[in-house]
């Protein structure tokens, strides 16, 4: 059975708690879940990490790479929150690990501020989805 | 049975044989096929309009808003090729119209020329998939 | 008796539906009804046209340009609505027609998102008339 | 009955000698008396002032919303001439004093150079009329 | 004997009539005879089409592709006008029509407004003529 | 005893009426009377001016400059209002009367448009506070 | 007791011997002392934390967020060093997080690089206070 | 004998006693008299005026044109200070005055602040004269 | 016999040798030799110039302009290859030198990097012609 | 025996798998064999270092800056990957530590993207060596 | 007797019969002559060079670097033509040759195309004299 | 024994006069002398070139171009002075003429002003490198 890694960046811990109005009432707990719950429908099992550092997101997907290499891992759906918008890092990490990785945001990123209509992820990922609540995660998965 | 309409952009009616290396061989005849079977089996119907005229895109987002008004109506999965990135007057028209649209794109943009990573679209649409090739279309109807 | 062209571009035959609070509940028909009582009161006579199609809105006023050297035209009151920020074609067309063009809005557009606060109309346009409502129509007629 | 103040800005006073083939050869004189006599059909009386100072502006709008508060004023018509593209203190005073306002202009701003086509007042201004001469005025005081 | 679609976009059917110090007084019909007479000469044959509505011209483009299948297209001598500047559709046409197109443009256009100066269609077109009044026809003919 | 000229540009007059919701009900009289109550418990004393006229502004740093030099001046509490963002001639007053000047906003204007994010005072003044509502102007007298 | 969070981000461990010329001779240890007395005064405790991390930081605010819901917590004087121009994701952090931050720089930064001229975190802190040298701190928790 | 107005603006009453290293050691009166003498070898008399307001200088202006007309002026020569880079008031002065404009400056101005690089007031002038210290005024007198 | 100045600038001595994928294996003798056959089908002659040196290209620009007016020249076919969009004293001296100007490129430089999108060449030319190989020269002369 | 400190940012540690025909085959590990060869070779030792983490990066900057003032090292060389583009805390590091820093790129940076093309650090190094492979550590190296 | 270079740049060999409207009718030739006169009349001696080559434009400055030190030069007064506005080369020979520059311009300009309006020269130069045509250069030499 | 280009652009010729500060007290001939011993120590030749005429070093490089072919020739070491900034010319002869090239500088030039901060050469060479005083020429000789 393969497996994803559902990875979420800075400041997805507070899912739930967080402007409620805008991310829904969801806890990280019930997006991780419920990304259980839809890969087990696929034969498929998931990893999750959260992480507020840019370099345990920057190992995880270093750690993916190696497990896609060993025939384990099937790719990564990755919300890295405001890092999408700032980290080269990333994004090197994404390219040189080698990892299919779907982008997902929560909300529709295009009605917010400015500086988040950029992202540096896109260029290197597989895909991208935005602005379907908690339901974009799921949709990542069936992507597959 | 509710209804959604599966619109295409201009130059969509050459799909399979435009530029296979980056859009794939499936015709949009082909498309509009794996929408009606994806829609059949979430017990919804679909409407399928290409059109290379923006003006009858247009008109084709009225009509829809007048669909949803008599509640036959759940939305459009809507790929407007070009026209996502110069047209002002479809932009008006969801927000006129009123009705529900996921932006769909079969490659993954932002992998190609700048003047395509701006979406006039995206602010007023609900959410975004973009680089599935044709199974963006099938992600957006599961969405639904 | 002269005449007048109400050329009314993209969406605004939604309106009165269309976001009422923006654009008011008037509808383009009681829009072009008050356009007829106002150039009767100065002895003008109107056409009414609306077009979602910037093809013929072009053509539009390339007619209107032929009625003008007949001497049966006095000039254009015109909602080029969208098309205003993006339509390079339609300035063209009305230098190219050489017929006389008041540029209206019904709501003040500088107050929205910044795409819209450039026009390619204003500087081949006798004049503009924004932020009235449907005034705006009427003071364009009494302007001539 | 109520009244309509005529608030002209920088070098106004010029009009009538300053480049008539652009601003023609009426001089603020006959502006203020053609507004005089377009406020009486509508049973207005109209206030004129006109300085080349940005201060005595800002106060004469601060004048006109104490005005306003009694009852005695409808709004102000205001050609704010070169302060228009460099007076964020002008668009404060009119959101400060709360008083509704006209912005006109007698030419076309639009077709002279770049540094004209920004106007701090028109996002805080009820509407704008620019480009029929010194029969933008008389629009504006029509247009209550 | 091949063919060469002669392709011309908004406002071209004002040629002669339209801004005569700018574009000349020779008509579209003489533009398109002289085409006509330029191919014989090289054992060519010409079809012409003019239209304002950019689907239409999209759509012209197409079938040239389908006709340069078949073997009897050479390519398109096409002068956007305005389109030129603002339109990736047709840039993207071209593309997925797979149709050599040589630009064309009777004036030349960099000694006109900014916004003339950058053109969607130059990187997907074969080579640019520009500023040869109606000549610039011929030379794109011979140029083949 | 030394003194701080606390000065206040345009606009500032209406403090307590205008846009209430943003800058708090207290007049100008109530935060020069909080100036005033501040400075005593430093043994300082106050001396107030509010001007809308640039020029008059600028003449009040000249003044404190020359206070300065006597020995009678501590130095200037400045809330320069629209003026911070548009006005090279207050920064050069500063620089050329040698004044340690203090900025203040009562809003947090980094909330507000764009244009209000940029201050010329700011690289001549000594620091700036801004946010605190009235509370500003006592924490900058407390800054000495 | 209510309690005041001292956060201090990047290279503020080296406060003292670095760029004493630009930040003075005060240690780390001195601003958290003088901190603590003035927090003192105003019957307030303080907790000081200095991270060169951006996700360590972050995680400060988050458990900040939750003192404030206990009732423990007035709220964060933060001192982001060059984590202000840069981190989006700080940014989140105080939103998320829904406690009262304000923004303090010892020095005058727009007196430096243009790059530091831009704070993320300004929109989203109550207020800004910078350029008193370590006296910053003190005026800030004087805000409160 | 016909005169010329030497027009002083913002701040440079503080000549002398403001930076000397970048402006030297001469006062106002100083130069006004040196204006004075060096006229005197031409046969022409001075009329010198300095002030920081804006108003007062647009004014001035307007009376150098109503001199020029009677024949008793030969023109202006302008140190607009720092109203030079902000002041589209002024430049209109100059054009609706019709009066010959030199622009001077005592400092090198592109050796300064960028935004010191741009003067509104250049195209509206006959010539420019920069960085010869008071001697500017000399040449600038000269220069007719 | 008119003549025809075939002037060819940087690195076109190459032509043959340098990047043949893009530039043909023709030599620089070829091009030449071309454009002597194709002057002489239209009964004109040809000199020939290539240049490393601006200076030099300038002074063939002038000598151009001198046997202009002696009756003995046409104009130039000018390929300044990458002076095209450094060199504003080229665009001076065919402004200077009063003579007319084809503009030739044998690549289409738009489909190469932006920097190479501009010429300051274009604007005093009287037309372009880029992107049919060496071809260009003789529809350039062909032009005439 | 002075000592170099070579120190490595993030995803260097994908050496040799990570786009080997970009980077190279060697790993880190051969990187940090060969500079402990180089310095050898001038009696100089290396202590190595690597991390993902923006922060142990500055705090790897701040030890060598100690070690620096005991006189037990010479500098830094410093490959900082990714964060050479977007981390302002680095370069701050750098001068906080006061610690002479040789920044190091195994490729040309300036040949890829255009975000690559600006460093935060080179303003704050010694020098700049890019583009040599694995050989910019040891000419970095003997640099000193 | 000190002497002063008059140097001038591109294209100014043309003048007199360059667009005469723009430049007058002096020739290079009399401006050289003015030149000389002046400078008799202050006791000084001028060289006069010409060269529409950088290169011999920036030996020109080394040369006169060179006799600045032996004491027989006073400076240069340079018309760098088009090089004024493209050229660091000669920007970096003024600063390296260490010789006082009066930069000079016959036409103002500021009144010309915007890639004129900036200039490499003046951060480098002492003063600046434009649009006084060849006076410009008259009194460049009073000047000294 | 295969030989080195040691090629110097303008302003070169000043070393060890020119802002010693910045750029030392070696003269070119030093420079020179060094690299001929580096060379010597890697049984290298080298030439040596400096030219403040870019045409020259155009064709100097096409010279290096040409001895590669041959085979005597290893690569050309390039300081291109201020033509680094300014000339695509360089960049076109680098590619042209195919020689590899190691662009080196003296000073550290992202330490000075912004418009040396672009080279339009680092994109076409082998390596950079800037900022180790005439030691980077060392360091380039021995990269090979």
């Amino acid at each position: 059975m393969k497996s994803v890694l559902i990875l979420n960046g800075p400041n997805l811990n507070l899912l739930g708690q967080r402007e409620p109005e805008k991310y829904g009432t969801s806890t990280l707990h019930d997006v991780e879940q419920l990304c259980r719950e839809t890969a087990a429908k696929h034969d498929l099992s998931v990893t999750c990490l959260q992480s507020n550092h840019e370099g345990e997101l920057i190992e995880a997907l270093h750690q993916a790479g190696k497990a896609l290499l060993k025939g384990d891992m099937l790719g990564v759906v990755f919300n890295a929150g405001a890092y999408t918008h700032t980290s080269v890092a990333l994004a090197d990490a994404i390219k040189g690990a080698n990892v299919p990785v779907v982008e997902v945001h929560i909300s529709n990123v295009h009605q917010r501020e400015s500086f988040r209509h950029h992202s540096f992820l896109t260029p290197v990922s597989e895909g991208v989805i935005a602005g379907f609540g908690i339901t974009s995660y799921v949709l990542a998965i069936e992507g597959w």
